[in-house]
Formats: C-alpha cells, sequence, structure tokens
C-alpha cells in the first residue's frame, strides 16, 4: 500500500522482520515437539531456540538483505531464511524443519499475520463504533428529514440514522471476529498434508502455542476458501465505510449542510476557490473502499488451486493480504476520526425538515383520512393531489401550506377537521420508537438507553 | 436464468406465484397483528386472510397479467398488487397495508425467498457431502500421486483428496447456515423505520410466524450488507465447486487418466473427432462458477444506498438473487451426480504413482541421510543430483532408477545401506496417519471412520 | 435476462430460431464453398439450401423441443441440431459439416449474434446521444451552479453538462464500433486450428457473405481476449450510464429541484407517501449498470482456456452474452427516453446558483485581487475569510452577502474598487466560451453549432 | 506495489519526482501560453522556468519531505507543492497557476505519468512477441498433440500453439495504443471546465508541448471513461498471460513434460523434496494476472464521479495506477525471459502423441469413411467404436492399436483399405496449412513467413 494509506502498526505485520520472526517461532516450536516426541535430541531443541532467539531478536537490514541474496541464488525464501538461520544456529540446524515442507511454516505464519491484523481492524471497527454511538446518544432525540430516492419521506431523528451505521458496523464486527476463527488454523502437514515424515503431534503442539487450531485437513497448503471468505469480509467493511461516506457527502452538499467534516484552521478546500470546504475525507473513503473490495475477487479466484497445490495463489495474496489490511486500517482509523469530529447542524435539519411545505407528513395524513373512513385509494388520490400543489407552489408568492390546501379541499372539508390534520402533521410522534429502537441496537448495557430518559423522548 | 441451467424447484422459489403469496402472507398477518393490537377490527383481519388466501391459492397467469396491466398504470408494484387483491376482498381491502411502507412488504418478502432458497443449496450442498463421503470411504486406501505445482510430489491417497473437498464443502455449509440467518430477518417498519404508523409489535407477530427475526433497525429497507454477505457466501461455494472441478479436469488428461466422468452410453464427445470422452461436466462447472462469483461485486456495490434507502439494489436483486442460486442450485446438483458416477481408475493411479523412476520418493530418503548424519545441505545436494539424473533417464535405454542410481553414489555408499534406502522408498508408510485425517474430517458420528478399521489403514 | 428489463428485439437475437438460423447458414455456405473447392458435389450444397432453408424458415416449438430432445440422448447441442436438419435435407446430409468441428459452427454463430446486439446497441447509443444533444442545445445558455465533491463551485450552464455527457457516449460509440470488429471474426479451421480437414478458403468463403472477417489463428475456438474486449466495452457504457444516471438522481433531490424525471398521469410513487415523486428511472439504471458491469470480470476470466480450448467459457457466455446486452439494450432506451422528457427546472438553476450569498465567484475575485496586486497567498487568505463569514451567515438575520463582506473588509478597501468586484461576481463570462466547447463537442455538422449563434452566447 | 515486483524504470515514473518535474512543466508551459496571449508579463513566464526548472531538476528527499509538512497543513497537495515551489521562484510565482485548478495539473500529470507507463509496457510487449515469434518459427513444424478439453484431439505443431500466442498479444498490442491515444489527454479548463479564468489556448499549448491533445470536454476532471478503458486494457493483457502461463503450467506437468521452465543451477524446487521443478514463474504469472485484473473494477467504479468531479477516484488511482502498471510490467518481463528460455522436448511431443494407439486420427478416418460412401452417422458410431476400443486396451497386454482395430472391423473391411486408413493416419498433412497461417500471424514482414519455405512446411 503507499504511504499516504499505511499506519505504523498495521505495516509491522507485514514488515519482513515480523515475518521471519513468525517463521523461526514456528520452526522452534517444531523442534521442541519432535523433541518431545523423542524424534530429535532436547538439546538441539534448546539449542535452536537459545541461539536462533537472539538472532531473530536482532534481526535488520543487513540480515534482511543477506537472505535476499541467498533467495536469489536458491530462487526459494524459506530455504534462504533456514541458510542464513543455520549460520546463527550452527550443527544443531540440521534439526530446523525436519519433516516440515515449506508451506508449513509459510501458510501457518500467514494464518498469525492474518490474526494479527485482524486484531488490529477489530479494535478499528471498536473506535468507530465508539464514535457513532456517542453521536447517536448525543442526537438521539434531533428531529431531521428522512430520504428515500434522495427526496424527503418522513422525519426520523439524526441518532436513528447513526444507529443504523452502528448496527451494520457492529454486525461486520461479529463478521470479521468469524473470519478471524475461519485464518486462525496452523498446518503442519508435510508435502502433500499426510503427515509422511511429522507427527500430527507436532502440528497440535505449534496450533497451541501459537493461538491457532490445527487444520482439519491441509493438503501442501491451508485451502484458500478461508482466506477467501477473509477478504469477502473485508470488502463488507469496506462496503459499510462507503455507506457512511456516503450519507456525510450527502448532508454536506451546498444544498442540503446539515453535517460537515470538521474544517481544520490553515486548510485549503481549494486551490482556486477559497470559499470551498470540501468533504474530501468521506470521498476519499469512498475511494479506498473501492480499492479494499478488489482484493475480493482475486481471493475468490485464488481458491481453485491445482491438486495438492499451486503456487499462484502467493503472489496474489503478497499484494492483496498488505493492502487490503492497510487501506482497510486506514479508512476505519480515518472513519472513526471523521465522525468522531463531525460538525452536526440540528438547525440546518429543522430548515430542511419544514422546507417543503409540510408535505413529508402526507403518509400520516392519510392514514388519518382512512380512518376517518374515507377509502384508501381515494384517501391516496385526495392527499396526492394536494402534496403535489403545495411542492409546486414552493417559493411561488401566496402558495398554501400542504395544510392550508388540506383543510381548502372540498373532499376533505367537513369529514376530517383541523385538529385531526394538525395532530397529523406533528413530528413529534416520530420519536415515539428511538427509545425501543436504540435498546435493540445499543443493548441493555447502556444506562443511558433505558427507562426514564426514553420514556421521555416519545 | 437460462432454462439449461434452471431447476423446477429453485425457479418456483422466483416465480411471481410464490413472491404474491408471500406478500399477501405478510399482509395477513399483519392485519391479524394489528387486530389484536386493536388498531384494525378483528374482523376486517380475517376477512383478509378468508377472502385473500383463497385467491392467492388460485391465482394464474390471467391474475398476473392483471397485475402486471395494473402495474404499467401505477409503475409501483405493491401498489398494483394492493389493487388486484382488493378485489377479492372488498371493503375491508382498506385495512390491508395500513401504516406499512412497501418495502416492509418487498424486503421481508425477499428474506423469505433467499431462506428458501437457501434451504435448497443446503440439500444440494448435503448431497455433494454424501457423494463425497461415500466416494473418499470407497478410495481411503488407494493410493495415488500428490502433486504440487502439477508436479509428482509424494504419494497420497485418492480418499484423502476427496476428504479434502468434504472438509470444504462442509465448511461452506456451516458458513451457509450462517448466511441464511444473515437474511432471514423482517422489517415492518414503515416510510423511513421509525414506527411511526406501526406498531413494532406487528414486526415481531409477522416475523415469528414466518420464521424470521426482526431486523434491528431497517431504515426502509433492511440493510443490504446482510444480502452481500450472502452473495459472498456463494461465491466461495462457487469457487470450492471450481477447485474440485478443476481436479477432475486434470484427473481425466488423457496423460493422466486417473479418473473420468461416467461417459452415457450414446454421448458423443466430439463431432469431428470420435475418440472424445470430454470432461465437459467439470468444464461446465468451471464456468458457472465464474456465472455465480458475478453476483458478489454487483451485491457488495448495492450496500452504500443513498439515506434511508435508494431503489439501485433492486434491479440488481432482480437478477442476482435468482440467477445465482439457480446457477448454484443446478451447479451442486450436477456436482454431486458427477462425484457419484465418477469413474475412477485404481490401475491408473498406480502406474502414474510409479512412472517417474521413484523420485516422488525424495523427501523421505532426504530425511532417511540426515538421519544418517549427513548434513541436510550435503544431503539435499546428494538427493536432487540423483532424482535429476533418473527424471533425465526416464524412457531413455539402459535408464536407471532412483534406488540405483542413489545406491551408486559415492557420497551414499558406505554410509547408507541399501535397506535403508528401499524403506524410504516405501509407499506404504504415507498411509499412516488417514485414519485420524479422516476421523477429524468425517467425524466420530461414522462408524466406518472409528477404530481398527484404520489402524489397519497405517 | 428477466423479462421486465428485456426488450423484444434483442430477445430475438439470443432466440433458438435465430441461433439454428445461424447454424445453418454457416452450413449451408460452408458446402457451397466446398462444392466450389470441387470437395462435395455442387448439387449437394444446392441441395443443402433447397431443403435446409424452408425448414428453418419453418422452424418453431416442435422444432426445437425435437432438438432438444436428440441432444438429452447425444448431449451434444451441434450433433442434435445436425441429426434433426439430416432428417429435413435426406441423403445429401452426409457432404453437411464435412471436415468442420462443432466450434466452427458456435465461434462463427456467435460472432454473428454479437454484432447483431452490437448493431442494436448502436442504434441505442443514437438515440442517446440524440436526445442528450437536443436538450444541450435546449439549454446551451441555461446557467446553473457547477458542483465539485458537492459543494457550489463555479457556474457552468446546464447545457455544458449534458455536453460532458455527450462527449462520454459518442467515446463510447466508437469503442462499440472497434469491439463490434473484434468479435467480427469468422473461423473454420477445424478441431485444432489447423485447416486438417478444411480448406481455408471455405472460411473465407462463409466470412465475406456473414460480414466477418477470419480469425488470424483460431484454435479449435476462436480466441476470447475478443469476446472480452467487447464486455470490457459494454462496463464502459454501463459505467457511464451510471454517471449520468448520478447526475439525474442528484438533480431531483428535495433540496436541489432542478431537473426531474417525467412523472405520468396515475403513477405513485409511494404506497404509504402519496407527496412522493422519485427518480426510480435513474435509480434503475444505477442498478442496471452494477448488472451489466457485472459480466467484465468472468469475461476476462474466460481468457485462460486449456490448450488448443476447453468449454468453460460457454456455460458463461450462455448467461452474460444475453444477459449484459439485453440488459444494456434496455437500460439505454430506457435512458433515451429518459432524457428526452426530463423535467428541467431553470428557476431552480438559478435560485440554487444564488443561494450561498454569492460565495460561488470566489475564484474570480481571487484573481481579480491578484491582478490589483495583492499577493496569491494573501489574496486566497482574504476571500477565503469573507467567503466563511458570508457562509456562516446564510439564513442569519442580517447576514450580509460575499460582496458586502468584501468591500468591508480593511485589506481589501482602499486597493479595489465595487467595480472590480462586481465584476468578478457577474455570472455572465461563465458563458463566454459555451459555444466553442460545442463545437468540439458535436462538431461542425450541426449548423446550430456554429458562427453567430455561438458569437451570441459569449 | 511491494519491490519483488516492482521493476526501477516503471517505479520512477510514478516517483513523487517525476510527478513534480511534470506538476512543473505543466504550469511553466502554461505561464508560457499566458504571456505569450499577454495575460501575465513574458518575463514573469521566463522567470519561473529559469528559477523553477534547476529547483525542479535537483528536487531531493528534502524537498519532498518539505512539500509533505506544507501538505499536512494546508490539507492540499497542489497548493503545498506551489508554496514550496513559490519559495524557489520568488515573487513571479504569482503568476503561477493563475486561472488554473488543481484538476488542470493533476489530471494532465497522470495523463503524462500513464502515456509514459504505456510506452515502457508496449516495449514489454515487444520483448513478449519477440520471444513468441522466435520460439515459434524454431518450432514451427515441431508436430505435438492439439488438445480440447485437455484430451488429444488432433496433431497440430509447437510453433502454431505459439503463433496463436503471438497473435494475441499482438492484438493485445494494438488494444493498448489506443487505450494509450485514450488517456493521452490534456485539461486545462478551469474549476469546472467553462475556461472561465483561463484561455483555452493555454489548454493547446501545454498539449501540444506535452504530446497529448486537449480533452473535448473536461468538467473539473477529465472524464473517468477514458481511464477505466486504460485498465480494462490491462486486464486483457493480463488475461492473455494468464492464458500462455497456464499453457506452461500444463506442458510442465509430469506426465506432459513437453516444455519445461529453465531451471537455475543452485535453485532449489522444494525444502522438503529435492526432486522437484517446478513452474513456479507461470504459477506467479498466473497469479500476477488476477492481481492486474484487480483493477479493472474500481476503475469502472471510478467512472460515475458527482457532478463536476468528486474526489474519490483519486486514492482509487493512487493504489491501481502504480500497481497495475509495474505488476503488468514485471510480468510481462518475466513472461518475456521465461519463453525466451523455456526448455523444449520435441521427444516428449512426439512420444505423448502416439502414446494413444492412433485414436487422435479418428476425426481424419471418420471423414475417409465417409467418403468412401457410409452414412455419417453410420460412420461414427464404427470409429467411435473402435476408438473406444482402443482406449480402453491402452496399457494392457495383447492390446490392438487403433489401426488395427479398424482393419479388423467388420463394417470397415471390404469398404474402405489399409492404404486409406494409413492415409488417414498419417500426422504429416496437419502441417499442410502452417505456412499460411504463419503468413496470417506473423505478416509479410518476416522473410522466413513467406513463399518457399512455407511450401516446404506442407
Amino acid at each position: 500500500m503507499v504511504p499516504r494509506y499505511t499506519r505504523p502498526e498495521m505495516a509491522a505485520i507485514w514488515a519482513p522482520e515480523n515475518r521471519y520472526g513468525i517463521w523461526f517461532e514456528i520452526e522452534a516450536l517444531a523442534a521442541e515437539a519432535m523433541a518431545e516426541a523423542g524424534d530429535i535430541p532436547a538439546e538441539a531443541a534448546r539449542a535452536i531456540r537459545a541461539r536462533g532467539a537472539p538472532a531473530l531478536a536482532a534481526i535488520g537490514p543487513a540480515d534482511i538483505e543477506r537472505i535476499d541474496a541467498i533467495e536469489r541464488e536458491t530462487r526459494h525464501d524459506v530455504i534462504a531464511f533456514l541458510t542464513w538461520l543455520a549460520e546463527a544456529i550452527g550443527p544443531d540446524s540440521r534439526f530446523v524443519h525436519q519433516g516440515l515442507t515449506s508451506s508449513d511454516v509459510l501458510d501457518t505464519c500467514l494464518s498469525v499475520q492474518m490474526t494479527q491484523a485482524a486484531d488490529l481492524l477489530l479494535a478499528d471497527l471498536d473506535a468507530v463504533l465508539a464514535a457513532l454511538k456517542r453521536r447517536a446518544f448525543e442526537h438521539r432525540d434531533t428531529l431531521t428529514i428522512g430520504r428515500s430516492h434522495g427526496i424527503h419521506a418522513e422525519p426520523t431523528t439524526f441518532g436513528l440514522k447513526l444507529a443504523g451505521h452502528y448496527a451494520e458496523f457492529a454486525r461486520n464486527r461479529a463478521r470479521l471476529l468469524a473470519a478471524r476463527a475461519e485464518v486462525a488454523v496452523c498446518a503442519i502437514s508435510g508435502a502433500v498434508g499426510t503427515y509422511a515424515h511429522v507427527d500430527p503431534r507436532v502440528e497440535t503442539y505449534v496450533a497451541e502455542r501459537l493461538g491457532l487450531v490445527p487444520e482439519t485437513h491441509s493438503t501442501q497448503v491451508i485451502p484458500r476458501d478461508r482466506h477467501a471468505a477473509f477478504f469477502c469480509t473485508l470488502g463488507l467493511i469496506a462496503s459499510a465505510i462507503e455507506r457512511l461516506a456516503t450519507e456525510v457527502r450527502h448532508l454536506q452538499r451546498s444544498e442540503v449542510r446539515e453535517a460537515e467534516e470538521f474544517f481544520h484552521p490553515g486548510q485549503k478546500g481549494s486551490s482556486a476557490m477559497p470559499h470551498k470546504r470540501n468533504p474530501v475525507l468521506s470521498e476519499n473513503l469512498t475511494g479506498l473502499a473501492r480499492v479494499v473490495r478488489a482484493a475480493v475477487t482475486p481471493a475468490l479466484e485464488n481458491v481453485a488451486l491445482w491438486h495438492e497445490r499451486d503456487i499462484s495463489h502467493s503472489s496474489v495474496e503478497r499484494v492483496i493480504a498488505p493492502d487490503a489490511t492497510m487501506a482497510l486500517d486506514f479508512a476505519l482509523a480515518r472513519l472513526a476520526g471523521m465522525m468522531e469530529k463531525l460538525t452536526i447542524y440540528p438547525d440546518r435539519m429543522a430548515a430542511n425538515l419544514d422546507s417543503l411545505g409540510g408535505v413529508v407528513h402526507s403518509g400520516e395524513v392519510l392514514l388519518a383520512l382512512t380512518r376517518a373512513g374515507i377509502l384508501r385509494e381515494d384517501a391516496y388520490r385526495i392527499v396526492q393531489r394536494n402534496a403535489m400543489a403545495t411542492w409546486e407552489g414552493l417559493g411561488q408568492p401566496g402558495a398554501r401550506s400542504f395544510r392550508d390546501n388540506l383543510l381548502a379541499d372540498a373532499e376533505v372539508a367537513g369529514r376530517v377537521d383541523a385538529a385531526t390534520i394538525d395532530a397529523a402533521l406533528d413530528p413529534a410522534f416520530h420519536r415515539r420508537q428511538v427509545g425501543a429502537i436504540f435498546a435493540r441496537v445499543f443493548g441493555a448495557e447502556d444506562p443511558a438507553a433505558g427507562g426514564a430518559a426514553h420514556g421521555g423522548a416519545g
């Protein structure tokens, strides 16, 4: 991933230092397990750790260049590493990697890296969830117009909008936990997964100490449906980011102005137009969502490896594993910050809510007319007629509000009185169920979500 | 989906008759719940069901054309249906759909259809699993060469190959169950999800009776991350099909001939080449996998709807929901049949296993040399040298087997004896762990997977 | 494609009647060419056409069912057709298909169908271009605010907006012509493309009469990069549709209301909210764009066939070739109609243009200050300060316009006079280059695009 | 792109030094054009170049860090660069960027970078084409079995196989040239593309000197369908790489062994199995093809920007523009080298060709029987019967060849003589048209492709 969209913690997971450290840990643990089983001398296992661990702890650019040089000769990355490691360990190095195949090391390492990445992303999600929850409660009762098709529909509250996004991110958190479990597997099963040269107990031993579980049945590799499921989940999270970013972009439109990304002192929106304050963060997030999602198809194409494995998945994963996790880590962090600092304009929400002369209450008026005994089809016609007349009069001199149009309608007058109409036009009752929905979304664990406070919200 | 890849049961789920039946059920249940809450007369709810149910039970092409005609006028599908339904129900029809919005009906109906489709697909998966399990046990001990990179690696058994695919399909079954739960939600929450005109208890009542749970927080719609997660899962299953289909295609290659799709009497492989028997089913499945996967990206693009909803997802779902489930249903059924009837050639497996002069045992020989005290690096060099010599002699007059080359090698002779080499060249021990792996894959529920039988497999 | 998104002309291209008709034509032409070369008797070629043509002309459901029945037996579609055809032709049928392989017929037929589909789509594009051009000239000088990032930027004209979309569709027309040429190829080259049993002149003869050119080098099939290029082009057109549809959706937003899809008398926007008029056509087009684009990835995955061909592409093409062309045909026709009838509100455009107190002219004011000798950095700061003050005052009592704020600014007063500011705030000059741009977009072929008319637009 | 798949020349195109150099060139050229038009003083334009050019020529890490620091303050990359540039240029810097908007610089720069990248890729394609052509002519007449569905079909030559790939890469070269022209456009048209503050002649002047053409109609940006078309083309090239890589992987399979990637002295195929020589380059290319193709969908999603532009495309392009071009550059170079050095085994080709007892000639035998007056349907049955018998006898003691089976068949004997059968079994005639096909593929420009030489190939 380009540095612009990379944060150091996630980058460290995919750095060679971390990778070699995990490789060594797998080899050292495997040696311990083999020693325990009597397959190699116990002193050898101890020597491997005693001499290898400091070498890995001190690994630096010169070592990495040395390993790269050996790889240029052998054209094999694991053999290059083992050769370098042998120099540090000495004669006992012949007990390293016994009965293992490269993929045992590579695939188990990738599992560790992916779980590490998942843990960072889970923390990122928690920050997004915290920001959404705080702002949702802050604006639990702030009335705003709900929009379907971009058209004013009926009132809702800004807190409810955010609660919906919170619920989606909460679902994604659960999905990521499941995806983490999918890839938290260890395979030390040899060349074609038959444990021909390695005891299955080695796998169990290594898995346990790395926080993994043994793969049910590996071939030479851990099957790639697991990784594909992981990247699909990243794609779902990216799409949730896009949905929230799109909402913010809409709210910041010049004609809407209900919310705005925080504008830093010193920031410049446009080199040519000094008046501009653009929703650049949310637009950026929209693009990053596309970038993360781009990993889904190649990950699915990686599943159908030939026979017990081919290595076509490897170049793909060298690119998409760091890139997709880095871009998503960056995007979630940016999103959390953006939502934390989002400037929210309740006055503009109120103004927009009232801007269509009251037609947004047509649904409740329709029900009121139906309750008054007018056939639904007739009621629909009456309400549509008066809503359209109100709409078309918007901004015209002498225009009438929806209320006045209704009361002047011959089919309404005499059948429904003004008080009934006024009750139907009162936005207050749209808040009636906010408390109940909040309780479902945020659960009982939040004190603010309960009891009296919500009664007052009705 | 084109008729060629459509099976009637799945087609029925997406037929208008089923859709209208579900719409009616939602409306009738909602009316009952409202009657229970006292919002509409109990007799009205009873009349809706009493008069509506027979109309739906008898719905035919003429009714569907009538609804289509109303839609051409109103440009609104739910209103068209309600108008048709009103004709059947009479005056009580004014109590139908009260306080609901179209999406309440549409989205809950889609949930029902998707769970119905999931149930069919789960049954399809069960058939695939059953076929794989039967064939896996049948060939649990049939030795065959394992291949990495398309190159002979080490022996495995054909049963183990199938067990790996079984394990992947079992994971996909679990994923599909989870995906089914994701979409098994009901939303009856009104125009922007505030329950402004409808009691939340209506939603609970309808959900319960349809086998769904209420959506935590709907806007006007059930959020589309749920559907995207569902289609991602279909993409994963499709990729598993592709992996198995690719295996069969490889096995049927003229040079390999280890397995073959059943060739029907009367079947013609090629109009120009009468000798041809082609793996057309597995190739077809490879293509169908691409077709099913094609639903993943549009489903992810559907997530970021504007505000409380836009309707851009609708046309996508009208296409991909039936198409992806139909294609997958067809593909799974075809796969199950293909695996059930796959002709398997153990003789060819044995012949191929032996065809490289024994070099496929180089890994065990390497370990034998290491155990005999030769440094790993030296052992690797020795083994590689003799393997390459064997390889290059293949088919040449006077060519020596890997065994003979090894025993003639100056660095081997005197350090490792013939018995040790012969032990390393014995394919039998590659079966040692088959029983243990089968137990992990197929579990204890299968009697054949347990105890003594497996001891004998070692 | 589902019937809802299918138009009859495009459906006819993909109907079995058309396919069998083309198959016959290929066989009949091939027979003529072979007769000409002396490979088969001339009377046989004449008999094939004489007896086959009427059979194809009269082909009906019973014939198609008969062919399907034979295919169920032989599991081969071309053999099934040839068997049916032989019944019509009689003994001379043994000269049909001589030296050909099925793919010669299938692939050449697909080429014909794709060029037929391309021709329909080119006509669809012409209708879109015509609608865009007419509306562009109609509103060539209608001032409207240009928006970047959804934020008011500087004035433009509505005609210019449409001209930009016209230019994109014109590029897509050129791309589709190129893509049509990519697939307008014929292959009659035998089982592996060596012309072993068929003279290359047969291919030349058939190609010429079908309006195709011979494939440079076919294997058993026409290489699939050609088809992939075709579907990529459909994806580009779909994306152009999405861009224009997104523009309309934005313009129809309740807060913007600058344009609106035509609302039919009798149309209902929402079952629950009678006031709604939703941009459902453009939302639908947004979704259809996703559907069409979904063909791109499988088409690219189809390229890497094994050796001289495998048949994995076939199931993909049976689905995406009709589906993508049908959906695109429907979408383009819908788009043309929508743009033809789009209701455009110049008054709302003017109102929105003025709604931000004049800050949208900050760019020209910045230049004016720079021209007056103020350093660019200072000028930026001054203009930004006054624009922000104006913005924040919007809707407040006693708020000052951008003009008044500027004139009251100590750093402006005395250095730039009111006349200079007023000149910078005049929207008229944003139309200066409209004529020149129109000439580039629409070319000289349009009289309205030339000379005096445009001079007046300055 | 990760360093492993990055080559320095392509990396340099996307490095900040190159980007800032192009930005400066655009600003300097624009100043010259404005000076020519009298909009700014001529000395200012001269000073901009005189002082700016050395600063850019000497730009180093410290400068780039300085620009980054300013961007962290202003949150705007172009303003950051202009601020840095102003320090170098002094007071005349106020004439830099006059009337331009950032996108004028950014988008025109991206056009320059993409054409530079295209030029490198065109050279890469030339290297692939040269390698394919050389090997194709080397093996023009080397008989090998053609395979459809992975099953032996009929003979072809290895040169013909390569010629088919050559033809596909030649098509891709033409497509890349067209795609290069698509993006070789310049936009200097101001904030919303109206040239409000900048003379269109500035754009023309800059375009000409940068080897670009003015965009027909830009908004604030160059429309993204152009870039999408470019990335689609990269996806097509990637798919061609995958097709050829898949062929090599198949040919190197242990059972096939007709070709092999060059195996370097010192190379190790497997850490556990010293006998392995794996097609790792072609597997790697298969994966890289997926990586390059992953850019297609986000590029298409980038097209539908909002109104006159939003900036969602920017983060996508920052990633996919360097990544896709770097990965493709690396892949093409690797492919050219791999094909240059591919080890080809004509003996194995001959052995495989003969391995099925002659049944691969069933097509010609079918024609021979038909020519002898047997009805096609009967002939097919006879040939299929004998081919299947031969196939099933393969490797069995006492098995008969296809020839012997045919001659022993009662329906053949007496109607077709041995000489006719033998003629049909002669592979020589499959080379008859090789010369003609080579002439089509490689054209007249190659002397070896012409006249007499090809006559001899028959």
